[in-house]
């Protein structure tokens, strides 16, 4: 069922302990550039880099220990991959993660330091599923998946709660989005704890599926062309309907676009965020009359990008 | 005459309108590596990106408005520069900035975005004195040293006074060690404000000439080839003193060092720091046994660094 305020509430009580409290942080700077006033909700300060740590505890307690004997399987080319391995840790059971051979290799990394075991495939949607089902056929292991589960979606939900606990009045909360968990997440609390505050999505114009499939209501395929490497996947059947539902709108912006949104936060905050976290804000600086003189906060998804692949980001 | 406890509050009152207070942050995964507790004062989140703001806004405002009525002048490669074209803006004057050609673009950029003017001159110390003594002739603008200069010295020392009221009984304080502003300052903090807290400065081997001073106690040229471009300059004859007093030691680190004690800081803090910054992590890292289970306090000087340069930074 879909997450109740209730849902959210527990769901935030429950993952406290393990996780951050993100701060929020602004810049007058980019304030100046944008026309209007930002609250950044930083979750590249998140356990394991990314707001993925809320979702994949909150899904993993929502297990009892029976159900966990077994360890907790995933697919996941990123951040939920790392998310997983630690929630895994952190109950003491085994961490199965099926990563495609391209995935970064600072998050592949990352799940072995969470004592994860790693299973690789290919890029395609279809060798991730079938590899994910023989190995959880062979472990017995519970299946996590990155955002089409309730629970995923409550936890990712804590995010914006604790946005709207520490800000009142904001006008428009953006988020990107890729299969939606924290889009969807972001709706929902926002429908529960501050309902005057529109929501909307920014995706990247190379894997516009979201774009889609919110004008013609059902999933679209992802194509995935796009720097914003955390933003390939389509939406699920759990995440459509309540982005349908909740959202206001979603803006689609161009790699430049993005790589120029990034570097500024970078110069400007000297915070390290990944490319799908700065996706927002070029969608901001995109359509900008559409925010002058409003308060907005923009959920920083995360902050695990390759130093390796800087230069050529940078250089795109 | 060498800062008083007085000085140094009041330094701090009369710029605090101006500064931020920065966050002190710590990372668990950083503590596991170094067996200790690190406390990093981040600076790289001051206004201009480094913690020359204070220094610089301190001394601006010792002048009285009959003085500053042609403007402020110095010469810097780097952050000094914009904070002095910051404080310039501030009090409504002209800035007048002699920097080398080969100070980085960002660096450049920001002291324009201040409304300063640039001078540009060679790299070298003669070069850049004889082009600041004309522009002053011509200007008659008030020069304020970099870090030669006690009012400057006392704002510096502000960093260190916010450490030790946010955190009790820190047993070091580690900073990075240039012209010597920061390190003194830091040192007459402790001395005033946690006279148990020992300071140690740590510097590159490329361009050690505090290390060497501290030891023949006379001010030695500084060769100047390291990463850490910020380090580059001699002590002066007023931070030797207080440094030679109030130092425990210098420790000197390479640049594979450094590199990878700032990636280190990239990637599990995510915050962007310049190779400077890294310094006193890879001095504690050098010498790990002196501050194992000890409360250690870093400045993290700066975040201002040529993305353009980065990957040539990693691939060191």
């Amino acid at each position: 069922m879909i997450p109740s305020s209730y849902d959210i509430e527990n769901a935030h009580k429950r993952i406290a302990p393990y996780i951050h409290r993100t701060p929020i942080l602004s810049s007058q700077s980019i304030d100046d550039i944008a026309g209007c006033t930002i609250f950044f909700k930083c979750e590249n300060f998140q356990n394991v880099g990314a707001f993925k740590a809320r979702g994949a505890m909150n899904a993993a307690l929502s297990f009892s220990e029976r159900e966990l004997q077994n360890g907790i399987a995933t697919h996941s080319s990123g951040n939920h991959a790392q998310a997983i391995a630690r929630s895994a840790k952190i109950l003491g059971v085994k961490s199965h993660i099926v990563m495609p051979r391209t995935a970064a290799e600072v998050k592949r990394k990352g799940v072995l330091a969470y004592g994860g075991k790693v299973y690789p495939c290919e890029s395609a949607l279809s060798s991730r599923e079938e590899t994910l089902k023989e190995v959880v056929l062979k472990t017995g292991a519970v299946e996590i998946h990155p955002f089409n589960n309730y629970n995923v979606i409550a936890g990712q939900a804590t995010a914006a709660k604790e946005l709207f606990e520490d800000h009142y009045g904001l006008d428009i909360v953006l988020t990107p989005v890729g299969g939606g968990g924290l889009l969807s997440g972001t709706a929902l609390a926002a429908k529960y704890f501050s309902p005057a505050t529109l929501v909307i999505g920014a995706e990247p114009e190379g894997a516009d599926d979201a774009f889609r499939s919110f004008q013609s209501k059902k999933i679209e395929p992802s194509q995935g062309n796009t720097v914003a490497d955390g933003l390939l996947t389509s939406l699920g059947d759990k995440t459509l309907p309540i982005i349908l539902e909740n959202v206001r709108e979603i803006i689609t912006v161009n790699d430049r676009e993005i790589i120029n949104a990034m570097r500024l936060i970078w110069e400007r905050m000297k915070i390290v965020i990944e490319p799908s976290s700065a996706v927002p804000l070029a969608a901001l600086f995109k359509m900008k009359e559409k925010f002058t003189g409003k308060k907005i906060a923009i959920i920083i998804s995360g902050g695990n990008v390759d130093l390796e692949k800087i230069k050529t980001l940078f250089s795109l």
